[in-house]
């Protein structure tokens, strides 16, 4: 297996401003967050990248992608039908061939000398299947994420068999059907928000969309779980974070985590005794 | 004295993309970084504000403005020529009376509950005069700043009588020539990107962008030492800070002291505290 494609969905919802949000970076630049996460794709090898976003926004993205612009393809999602659907717009780009996508309102800070996205790829290479990315959440934050039930592969650390995936599951749902042996009590496996997919999830995307009123939204997260059904398809947990910058107070965190990992650390941690003493 | 306008300048270098990041207020509402400027204007009882663009920018400032959006005047500055030249494009909006001043890369926390513009108009009102908020700056902070020279308004505290204004002075220079009585040892009255300032003002940047050739830059600050010269003119200490968000890891710090110091406190020190343990 190959991965030399990225798609990155920005077509959501109140997302429009969100990777054009200014951050310091780990080696305390300013960029846009939408610059940083393709650094993150470009670490894991990728060499083109495919960015669906709101009609009329691509000049914005290519002003903030900085020395990355002229590796953006853009394409734009006439309506608003959600996530699937906005996968589902760069079918034409990455048919034929496994690739990776992020969304674009996350930021990742990895704990390991290795970017989160490059672990991911490594995973996926070697595994030659489907591997979507996933963090251990506890219960109370399962309103947030898709989560994926499953069995640990034999020997494997932090790899498993996906057998469901259900998008803001219930406590109860996920009790039901998303345990996996070896996790901590109360706590599920949730997206990452980073995934290699084999391009059999377009022909789901596909037929899922055809199933539907052409107003109707669809999300992932249920043709993932058709994935699940139709061909071997892994979780992995990475050497990483996830930081959702949609979330209110986000990017604030974000910045946290990325200034605190970073060569500014000490600047920032003085910085914040400092607001403390004050506050 | 009354002051019911305000002039915000927002057409500097790098200044573009700033007011329109998103920050969250005291409340805990995600808002843009101008909307929450104009908040502040308009907490000081101002009704018409001049905005100082860059050629082209309107639209994205009304949007960011939210439901301040009616209230707002455009001015574009075509060429840039400097702080002084900006201030300068709105002489037409506040040509015969007193008007409140803010820089567009700044944010605001009174540690009264009254807000720091409000508290500036007080002063001005007051007095019947010019009035410069200012913050006692250590000095090597100075080449940020503009920084003021004068002597303490008997039986007044916190009010100055200026007498010399110097933009970003050299420690010796502050030493000869900004020394003011009663304020700690190597600690000067720097400017606070807030002013209530009287017309004269425009006939001085009117006079001195003409003495210059028409794309030679011009500061405020050499204006406003030659207003302390012409008239009475006082600095005033608040009761709050302000945050450069133009600097690096500005908007970070002026997240962080918003978050602190409203109604969502308690959580952003916790998520601090976990922050910390896992860096």
């Amino acid at each position: 297996m190959k991965v030399s494609k990225a798609i990155i969905t920005a077509a959501g919802q109140g997302q429009a401003q969100l990777p054009l949000q200014s951050v310091v970076d780990r080696s305390g630049n300013v960029r846009t967050a939408v610059d940083l996460l393709i650094d993150e794709v470009v670490a894991a090898g990728i060499e083109e990248i495919a960015l669906v976003i709101r009609p009329g926004t691509a000049e914005q993205y290519l002003a903030a992608a900085g020395s990355h612009a002229s590796k953006l393809r853009f394409f734009e999602q006439d309506h608003p039908r959600g996530y699937g659907d906005a996968l589902l717009r760069a079918r034409p780009f990455a048919d034929k061939e496994p690739f990776l996508h992020l969304v674009s309102d996350h930021l990742y800070v990895s704990r390991s000398g290795v970017a989160c996205a490059k672990q991911l790829v490594d995973v996926a290479i070697r595994e030659n299947c489907s591997v979507s990315a996933v963090q251990p959440t506890r219960e109370n934050l399962l309103a947030y994420f898709g989560a994926v039930g499953g069995s640990p592969v034999p020997r494997q650390s932090g790899l498993f068999e996906i057998a469901r995936v259900v998008e803001k599951p219930t406590p109860t749902e996920a009790e039901q059907k998303l345990v996996v042996a070896g996790q901590r009590m109360g706590h599920y496996l949730c997206l990452f928000g980073m995934h290699v997919l084999a391009p059999t999830i377009f022909g789901l995307l596909d037929s899922r969309s055809a199933s539907l009123a052409t107003d109707e939204s669809f999300n992932l997260s249920d043709c993932l779980d058709q994935l699940a059904r139709a061909e071997r398809y892994l979780a992995t947990e990475l050497e990483g974070v996830r930081y959702d910058i949609g979330e209110k107070y986000g990017l604030l965190i974000a910045q946290l985590a990325i200034a605190l990992s970073g060569e500014d650390r000490n600047r920032i941690l003085s910085e914040l005794v400092e607001l403390l003493a004050k506050n």
